[in-house]
């Protein structure tokens, strides 16, 4: 299946290369070259001999040379059937010789089109024609033809031209075929999407015609890297692939990110950067399955919330706002965060990267590393730690596509910023409710924003610029409640005086005092599992008794919750102000938005209609 | 910007309404026409005149007509810029005339490739080569020249040929180049596709040029219909696309589904179709926000199932298995399943119907309806009911593309389904655990396919053929076991004597007669609530105490738990033995399997490692 090459057509407007190679086809194989303009022009200055198109078509120069390659000897030379007795004969009577390669690039479509001040005139005028019907009259007769259509070939056709001195391989032509149709699909793709910005401009205004004209959308990829595997193992093969003429938001500089993992990236950055927004505060997050363990922005602790996470003063005095950040993410729900993939909104430095250090971990996205930090970090993990960072001044695509079970979903991506101006609609009597004070406008905003990238339903609870509960993913919106309450709960409880006092043994690992914390709130031990716990213990510690945990719980006050959509009835507000809850975020809209304020009411609980629904799947 | 049309070219593979066309075309407007083979038949024999393109061309028949149309004077009577003074005289010296307008078609390689037991060259062979260039030259150029691509097109073109008295205008013009670019763009997508498939099957054994062949990916989609919004109302636009060359997994029959409805319809119908191909029975899913509360395949109720689902003697007599099916999962978490969406395996009947009209729901797909059952469904929701027919023989593509914040993710979709084949790897000391019955592993092969399509972190309770508690969507696994164990407790304690026994007043609906009987089981009310939850009850109910629940709760045995992913730590097995549990299906494959399998051998609990992971983002 090696097919001789002896007549080769070369028109490039990226001439990276193309020097070297046709020297060798020339000298080296003795291949005749047909050329045009520029490409013909740089050749013979190179010393080669180059017949011009137009002496081989025998066809006069007119229309400034649109249709000089749209010839029947040109088409002929590339499509005449090999071997085929009547094209043979027709090939002799019509004079028509045969043309074994094309090498091509296409005029720059996407180049001009992204030029500043391009006219629609300038940029129709860059749609090449020539060039796509040699390049896919060249690919559709590939069994006997080549069709080369970009420099990061030319290596692998010299070697195949060594190889077989002088020819390709039917394998080789098949390839280089595909990546043809490939391109002119991407091609065509690319003006179409042109055509259609430009229409929907022009139809601004007026009644739109957008139906007749979108008789197909085109989304082309381009491959950027493998994945091990999808979701799961079994999910081969998978990959990340970029959107055509738009960057990654992400480089990967340590590690290999797997699906999840990556996006985990997606959400969780989209969250610190919106809270750093919201708020101005430095922010982070830490992600496990889609879904926030906890998030949180740069307030100070508290001297308790110090004992409760085992922040020595040595530390607390070294916090920068970054890590005191990351600090707070982490410790809403340590359980949880165990294995996280994390986001912090500004440049790592140090102190974050050496309190990461301590922490199991997955990876890291951010805008930016210290030297030192990215030094300590790449060491995490035996080098294995996914270390990512973002594309500065990234910018989305409006326009979202998603596949399930052979449907495409597409829609505009969630791009509404909560701020404290959607924090202003107070539906609660004032003369009954806690009082807003700036704090709970920042805990309302820091809920509402960490509930935008938890799977719905969702409900979160913060308190001190953190997310301390989050109840993702449940059926019905009371559940939310009750998780994330549950969640609260134990947060709340682990700075109980008896939390704190907690006998460890020396030598107990970090991972292992927070469970056995948790485990010591929660006590429904099994017996077996309770005579394990023990060793933990230099003396096995007397239980916190269901009395002690209420009366503690009593002294929690000031929480803030934001719910992912309105409350469909009065039971959740009901279960909040068993925990704490002090204001409530919401977008409302249900038909009984009238009892949940008169719940709140009851309660002392002050709440304010956000009228921004944030589910997210 | 009217261009008045003098001469047409015309191609086309679909003649539908070709000569009602172009009869108009040349009796009402006197346009000359020019076509080549069959079209020029056709059009001659309904009495039209019409001229040969090689009279036109003057170029000799050669070569099969492969290059007839790529010709200096087709594609120069398309390209000449009309006003341009050198043009015009280039028209004149080279006997050339211009063509204002193209209506043609490609040649049907889609059809072709997908004709049964056709060759690579025959699709090949079908890949046209004169269409697109003409078709593309004619785009570029609709500042003059009008390219017609469908007959879609036919009508709207009449009406402007009349009422611009045989021209066209810019605007039409501009939308028509439009169409053909994406049409364009659409067929080589197909092409690339088809050399893609053709390469990997050629690579299959060898070592794959994949990097090579995928210069870019396109994804050719066609909107199928407009969504009201996204996920959130303020996501708009939004719609629902085909992949170009595949139908649409559902049809919409009744109502207007929005984004999330089409994406628990998506997920409940291949768990509903999975659980029948795995067990054989008839089976149903109950969906909210993307994760089950409730599936079930179709296993007789006991009679204690029969008071605490509220099912008559009646009822109970008349129950089919697809009808038995849903009420068994819409029964697991009633509370959650209020407002779902249904999915079921087999044909709705009546019965089914009938008993959905009862039930808050959204939505329901299924194979098919009975006419009796499909009327009864029109009318639920003020008519509004959204029901989904699912497409017959339908194969959804196997890899699946999504973006997220510009990233684009490609994996192949999660095709595997669990059978009693992924039961049989007992890892327990059968002399000290539950004997693994066929009640067992059906049970563990439902809660295994329901984890499939819950959000990952997941966990699923299922007993009766019945999933009776999931853990959706948590970022720890005894997080899930908690959550789902909740649950669980639930559904059974809403058997216990005093919750059957609860004396409700007559007229309390249905749906609050499922919320009060859960909050008598937790128990756990504000003073304000009590009050009010007293009122549905003729006298008010002596509470449910922790020891009578913890009675009634050590009767619960032989229930099985499914784990999408491996147990990291003993604690979830812990607490699975607190709930009745005896059976446990997980994917094994970490480090502490040996320490798991230990903890179930203590409590008795039978565990089957299936070696399948089942994330689902």
């Amino acid at each position: 299946d090696i097919v001789p090459i002896k007549r080769c057509l070369i028109s490039v407007s990226d001439k990276t290369g193309i020097v070297e190679l046709c020297t060798v086809l020339q000298n080296n194989y003795n291949i005749e070259l047909l050329s045009t303009g520029g490409t013909a022009k740089k050749l013979r200055d190179s010393g080669l001999t180059v017949i011009d198109v137009s002496d081989f078509t025998g066809g006069a120069e007119c229309l400034d040379g649109r249709v000089k390659t749209l010839h029947p000897k040109i088409h002929g030379g590339l499509l005449a059937v090999r071997g085929n007795e009547a094209h043979s004969q027709d090939m002799i009577t019509q004079e028509m010789k045969y043309i074994d390669m094309t090498i091509l690039n296409l005029y720059p479509f996407e180049e001009t089109m992204k030029r500043p001040n391009v006219t629609f005139e300038q940029c129709i005028e860059n749609i090449d024609i020539g060039g796509p019907s040699m390049m896919r009259s060249t690919a559709k007769n590939h069994v006997s033809t080549t069709i080369v259509t970009s420099p990061d070939q030319y290596s692998m056709l010299l070697n195949e031209l060594a190889s077989t001195n002088g020819g390709t391989t039917l394998k080789t032509r098949k390839c280089f075929a595909s990546n043809a149709f490939c391109l002119s699909a991407k091609y065509d793709s690319m003006i179409a999407s042109y055509f259609e910005s430009q229409l929907a401009i022009d139809n601004a205004a007026e009644e739109a015609t957008a139906s007749l004209s979108q008789v197909v959308i085109p989304r082309v990829y381009k491959p950027e890297f493998e994945l091990k595997y999808g979701v799961n193992p079994h999910q081969k093969p998978a990959s990340i692939l970029s959107l055509q003429g738009q960057s990654l938001p992400f480089t990967v500089i340590n590690g290999k990110p797997g699906y999840t993992n990556l996006l985990d990236a997606a959400n969780a950055y989209q969250l610190v950067l919106e809270l750093k927004q919201a708020t101005g505060l430095a922010s982070a997050a830490s992600f496990k399955h889609v879904s926030p363990a906890g998030a949180a922005v740069a307030v100070e602790l508290t001297d308790i919330e110090c004992q409760a996470y085992e922040v020595t003063e040595e530390t607390r005095a070294s916090l920068t706002p970054v890590s005191l950040a990351y600090l707070r993410a982490r410790n809403a729900d340590p359980m949880c965060s165990f294995g996280d993939f994390s986001a912090v909104s500004d440049i790592v430095d140090e102190q974050t990267a050496l309190y990461l250090k301590k922490e199991v971990s997955d990876g890291i996205v951010a805008p930016g590393y210290t030297e030192d930090a990215l030094e300590i970090l790449k060491k995490k993990k035996g080098g294995k730690f996914i270390i990512l960072t973002a594309t500065p001044g990234y910018t989305p695509p409006v326009q979202e596509y998603r596949e399930v079970y052979g449907m495409t979903f597409q829609q505009k991506r969630n791009d509404v910023v909560l701020t404290s101006k959607h924090m202003e609609t107070i539906v609660t009597d004032s003369t009954k409710c806690a009082p807003i004070t700036d704090a709970a406008i920042r805990d309302m905003i820091v809920a509402s924003i960490c509930v935008k990238y938890t799977q719905s339903n969702s409900v979160g609870f913060s308190k001190n610029g953190m997310m301390v509960g989050v109840g993702a993913g449940q059926q019905s919106r009371v559940d939310c409640v009750k998780l994330a309450g549950r969640k609260v709960q134990t947060w709340y409880l682990r700075q109980h005086p008896k939390v704190l006092a907690l006998p460890f043994k020396e030598g107990v690992k970090r991972q292992d005092r927070v469970n056995a914390r948790v485990r010591y709130i929660e006590g429904d031990f099994t017996v077996e599992e309770k005579l394990r716990w023990n060793e933990f213990f230099t003396d096995v510690p007397a239980p916190l008794t269901q009395s002690e945990k209420e009366e503690f719980l009593k002294q929690s006050t000031g929480i803030a919750i934001s719910s992912d959509a309105f409350f469909p009835f009065r039971d959740s507000i009901d279960h909040a102000s068993k925990l704490g809850v002090s204001y409530v975020a919401q977008p409302g809209g249900s038909v009984q938005d009238g009892n949940i304020t008169e719940a709140c009411n009851e309660y002392g609980i002050a709440m304010c209609m956000t009228g921004v629904r944030l589910f997210h799947h």
